[in-house]
């Protein structure tokens, strides 16, 4: 069994360094002082500061163009418009799936991030080309990165026959959720679309993760629509709404009523926290008990120019959204792009401590804010004990 | 008179790469070949972008921690208890203006800003400190970056008897424009504050600059008052308006009326485009002729922990907070960080044409989108005909 000690690094509030032991892929010791054990690997600390592993709780790696020619964006702001686009865009041109989502889980190993919850288009055009991509490198890379999937009906369910079956495929193959989309504004009929992902849900033993853009009351009636069958369906811990603008939209009363609906049905929430939206009231939530994650979504893709695969830039975006300056408010961002990722991914073994699978990132910064607000590109990784990256670049 | 070749760079929208000829401050040429001039210093290209010097519209680089030991950051969310913390901080420790806006100063002109408006902290309890402090980098860095001054009464000026004197004597110093802040939410007398800023202004010959934090109709409120000054006054193209929320927090009709105004009144906008408030309406205040600066405000300061001295980063965080995903909408964030600022501080020779200063930024992105998204870290900057960054560090 390979060990390695890391010699001299400080955990998130010690004014002291630690050494981490970690043998085959657990921690399994943090002391001040622990002599190299024999055969073990010895990596220096330089009291760099130590970071349980990322976690991206919402990401499209099946559909990046990072690294190939630049993209000149042009596409309206209607959803709909944008999605037609993106089909367009692959009806001209060969796109690799397979490639591109290993080049973004590269670049997000590079950065930190041990764990990606990734949403995968699934459409009457491209079939379940992009599954196969994804699950080639979910295989190619599972030791370097855990990677969770979810089909998603981008395109839409109910008004393109056809795909209904694809997502089944797509179960079948080996997606972990069952993805949906605005059931009312973009699937016109939001009892059919839940309805219809719930039972696909339910019948396989999957859990569920729908994109919510939709405003307000209107996207509100969504969130009521998902209690009701996450309750039925004894779903209750395996359900996500990522996005969820309509929860920052509603009246505080409302707003109450719908977070104890969530936390009785154990929902979580996935927020990007974007600047031009509402997003979920973070501390209330938190505060219900609900678990929340945070996402760097799509990256450099037909959809937006913007991302890098990196979650410590997320977290400082999440703090600008939130207006989150004190060290102790920005420590709930760092919850949200590790440990919060970590609930909503029902991890078991995840953390910085003894007898937690070793997935850690060491950085220069003096603390967790210093981290978010400006984040080190220099970053050393460690995934289920393994070095992966050093220097913020890929070792592999 | 020294003169240097920049061989083989690309203007935004060009194919080809061209030469850029500098002769003593000014460019001279931008032809697709020119022959080395003998005694000219060649920089080469690279065929790498060339973007005018960047222009940071609204900074605090004398109240900046940057360097210093981390400042825990447990201050809460009112702008009196902000401010009230800011004082005690500085009775606690000293704290040189000098130093640290110096600092901040080298870290903008190694990101590539060549021109600064800053905001000083005047009041009662450190007097003009600040103000000879960073009047002191300013004249240190003159070849380096231009800093223009506003002298402002960041503790209030009407409940703190002696300030009104001070800021006399700090525009007697060499401020460049008189400051405010919140005339209604802050100061609790919007004529008063604004009558007396703007009397400052105009009997010394010199502009108004004045942060309007106050919400909706209040904000607005303020607006009004300060229009009906400038041209009472005749200070028009002098004034701007800092942050101006409320610009994107009134109605359609209303935000119409008020836009009328700043127009007619020639009166500019500075944003910093944050992610947890209401901006003004770029376009729309761009379509009425109205100049729009954007800035990074505070960096690393007893306020907040954000900031790095990056103008593209604030483009993107502009582009982000706007939802500009178009390439032609992200160059509008580029404008906002270079012509709109110049046009704000009113320059004659600013731009990449033959005859401007030669303030240009040099680096490694394909397109002026990418170079927001994604802002790359080795800049090649020359102020004033002078290389003064390579590789993102300062050369002096």
């Amino acid at each position: 069994m390979t060990a390695t000690l890391i010699r001299q690094v400080r955990l998130s509030g010690d004014q002291e360094s630690r050494d981490i032991l970690i043998e085959g892929n657990k921690i399994t010791r943090i002391e001040p002082h622990i002599p190299l054990p024999s055969g073990a690997i010895l990596q220096e600390g330089h009291h760099r500061l130590v970071l349980p592993g990322f976690i991206d709780g919402h990401a499209h790696i099946d559909k990046s163009l990072w690294g190939m020619d630049w993209y000149e964006n042009q596409v309206p702001r209607e959803l709909p418009a944008i999605i037609e686009n993106e089909r367009n865009f692959r009806r001209q041109q060969e796109f690799d799936s397979r490639q591109q989502s290993e080049r973004i889980a590269r670049l997000a190993i590079a950065k930190g991030t041990t764990h990606i919850r990734t949403h995968i288009d699934v459409d009457t055009e491209i079939g379940l080309k992009h599954m196969e991509g994804v699950l080639a490198t979910r295989d190619k890379l599972a030791d370097q990165v855990y990677i969770e999937t979810v089909c998603f009906p981008q395109s839409g369910m109910l008004g393109r026959p056809g795909t209904r079956a694809l997502m089944e495929e797509a179960v079948k193959l080996g997606a972990d959720y069952v993805g949906g989309i605005d059931p009312s504004s973009f699937e016109r009929d939001p009892v059919a679309h839940i309805d219809a992902i719930f039972e696909i849900a339910a019948r396989y033993g999957k859990g569920v993760d729908l994109h919510l853009h939709e405003a307000a009351e209107l996207g509100a009636f969504s969130v009521e629509l998902m209690i009701e069958r996450t309750l039925a369906l004894g779903l209750q811990g395996k359900v996500t709404i990522s996005h969820a603008f309509c929860l920052g939209e509603v009246d505080p009363a409302y707003q109450d009523r719908l977070i104890e609906g969530l936390a009785k049905a154990n929902i979580a929430i996935a927020t990007t926290a974007p600047a031009n939206r509402s997003v979920p009231p973070y501390e209330k939530l938190r505060a219900a008990g609900i678990r929340v994650t945070a996402g760097n979504d799509g990256i450099r893709d037909t959809w937006s120019p913007y991302g890098n695969a990196d979650m410590l830039q997320r977290a400082m975006l999440m703090g600008l959204k939130y207006r989150w300056r004190q060290d102790k408010e920005l420590e709930q961002a760092l919850h949200a792009i590790t440990y919060g990722g970590a609930e909503v991914m029902g991890l078991k073994d995840y953390g910085l401590a003894v007898g937690c699978q070793a997935d850690l990132v060491l950085l220069d910064a003096r603390v967790v804010a210093e981290a978010i607000v400006e984040p080190p590109l220099a970053r050393t990784v460690f995934k289920a004990g393994k070095l992966v990256a050093d220097r913020g670049e890929c070792l592999f």
